[in-house]
């Protein structure tokens, strides 16, 4: 790798970028993971959870990538060889089917396109269909991050209620939770998963799991062997203010910084505002570009990234290596059926118009290196970005 | 100031940005500045300053902004009461003029209108006049900061041999060092001028002077009081890898690291090659925007900043007020006659293609807000930009 000057631009679906201030949080010292500082910072950090997610219940903090708290979200609450149905939406979707069949469960999957979030109809549908309750949880992702496409979950709530069904409502907030409204008791999840690494603006270390009192009971009567990833000791714990084995103390007091700078700060209307935003930029430039977004509903369209089609014939990680050696740029690639079609241009967490604008520009160039697109997509997202913003 | 998500763009022709392996380097403990690892660390400093400069002679680093290392090299190197000439190219020369008066020098100025550079014929004539070499030195500014005017310093060189006159050749390159070439040697500059702040990508504290031989002469020969400022006990202590006074020890661990990027792995070549490019970038959006840039002639085009005018009737400085409100950019303000009506813009130090687009983006969509320019200049510059990089 010859020298970069400059930043590099990371518009991954996230890992995010850290900002400055997050990474002076975290530039300190370690402190006890038993001591009196340490126990006082936990319930902070729980509550902001708390209100960050709308939700009332416990919140667990794992030393584990988002992929971790999957596994907890299964494990803590559900029976082995259970079955469960999840809504197919895209790599990570399959992911966490695939986790389930590892760990043992039936998994029934609802297909899907990757371009259409969970359906709601046809989730009502299968479980009024399972008039025994075989069906123990629906899996959903809320923002696919495959693919940019946004899952409805209040009416996947309402799907499942419609069918009268007692299926625990389990959902992957991993790209987005701070990037987009979510509600855990409105919306009647039981379990959230999501990650630092995202719209917390984080690194990455750090699992997050979001409890119902409804999953809290399942937990109770799950026999799932169980250790690492039990609910039961860190609750038990967390009570204290810690926790049953070594927390990642750094990513706790990054985590402290970016609720500071979230909840009482930018406020979190503000902040999924700037992001609706930063997308619908995102969106228009597209659009200018005569490419085609991946996500084919715009009541399902994530905030938190968009995935773009190329023209057939060109390779979509073609244009995306050129954008990183001329422009020092990492977008997302695009997995399984997706895989060289689309790329994935990563807009959230810490940013803002001007490093938007950047961002679009690089894909711009990209494009046109590869014949591809027009000169209209930054004009376009400018145009929108330089009317008013919404008041803060 | 409410809440800015990202990062600020700070724009201006200098304080650059930091980089952050920069910042890293500075984030480490104080060492001691009479001790082993400090008088290794100095002529490593020395020797890499000589390089970036091409220069042969001795390099003085103080404790001080630029504004110092003006002042050192007036006071090292005169006689109270000395007749200086000092071209206009802008608000810095005449700083320095000023401060040269205040210091009892008699300064005499040769006129300019702040869109050209130091014009070499008229230096020749004025210096051919001054049969009884009553002149003892030419003080101009390389970049002219105020203005993007770069004025060519071989050409005044020549323009003081082809007069026959001994004067010393003093010249400021503190926003042009490491941003456009420099030859100190070759151009047979006495003393250079120079801060930290700008092209060498550190936090502003410390001040340059590079020094010829011929300077070192005069020094020595000079009666101007001085204490602070004063080379010999610097150039003495230097020799053994120390200073007379404590040092701004984390800027220099800085300084290392910013020599290290220029020198061994950017290459000084690249670096200038890239400033030149990104400032050619810049000047295609302000051309396309239909707005005229202060620099009149393109021989004196600064790569380091570019200053546009902005048309009758509207206030540069509202401008740059709604970009900082709306898009949170810093823009450089302008000086003196130029007040109000034009802006600066920087594009120097830690740079690359996409920080630049972002900042064009906001350039552009600031002045739509004011109703002026055109959508043409982004586009402009992603054209030129988009084009083959120089091989590096």
């Amino acid at each position: 790798m010859s020298f970069r000057s400059g930043h590099h631009f990371l518009q991954l679906p996230g890992p995010s970028n850290v900002p400055e201030r997050i990474l002076r949080a975290m530039d300190r010292a370690v402190i006890d993971h038993r001591g009196p500082e340490f126990s006082a910072l936990v319930p902070q950090l729980l509550d902001g959870m708390r209100e960050l997610c709308g939700a009332s219940g416990p919140v667990v903090l794992f030393p584990s990538s988002g992929t971790g708290a999957w596994e907890a979200a299964l494990t803590n609450t559900l029976d082995p060889g259970d079955t469960l149905l999840c809504a197919e939406t895209g790599q990570f979707s399959n992911q966490w089917a695939e986790m389930a069949r590892k760990l043992g469960f039936a998994v029934e999957v609802l297909p899907g396109d990757w371009r259409h979030g969970a359906d709601p109809e046809r989730i009502a549908e299968r479980l009024r269909a399972d008039r025994g309750h075989a069906i123990k949880a629906v899996m959903v992702v809320h923002s696919e991050t495959s693919t940019g496409v946004c899952s409805r979950l209040p009416d996947v709530r309402a799907a499942i209620d419609a069918a009268g069904h007692p299926a625990l409502f389990l959902a992957d907030t991993v790209s987005s939770l701070a990037t987009m409204e979510y509600r855990q008791d409105d919306w009647g999840v039981d379990v959230m998963v999501s990650g630092s690494q995202k719209g917390l603006m984080l690194p990455p270390g750090m699992g997050i799991n979001v409890i119902s009192i409804k999953a809290l009971e399942a937990h109770k009567r799950s026999r799932f062997p169980r250790s690492y990833f039990d609910w039961t000791p860190i609750l038990e714990l967390n009570a204290r203010g810690f926790y049953p084995y070594t927390s990642p103390t750094l990513l706790l007091f990054g985590l402290r910084e970016a609720l500071q700078m979230i909840l009482r700060e930018e406020g979190l209307a503000n902040t999924l505002a700037r992001h609706a935003r930063l997308a619908e930029a995102t969106r228009r430039a597209v659009r200018a570009w005569g490419l085609e977004i991946v996500a084919s509903d715009p009541r399902e369209y994530a905030n938190s990234l968009t995935a773009v089609f190329v023209p057939d014939g060109i390779d979509a990680d073609d244009v995306r290596a050129t954008i990183l050696e001329r422009f020092d740029m990492s977008l997302g690639t695009c997995f399984g059926q997706l895989k060289g079609k689309a790329f994935r241009i990563g807009h959230l967490g810490s940013i803002n118009e001007l490093m938007l604008a950047g961002t679009l520009a690089g894909v711009q160039m990209g494009l046109q290196l590869h014949g591809i697109g027009t000169t209209a997509g930054v004009n376009a997202a400018l145009e929108y970005l330089a009317a008013p913003a919404p008041t803060r």
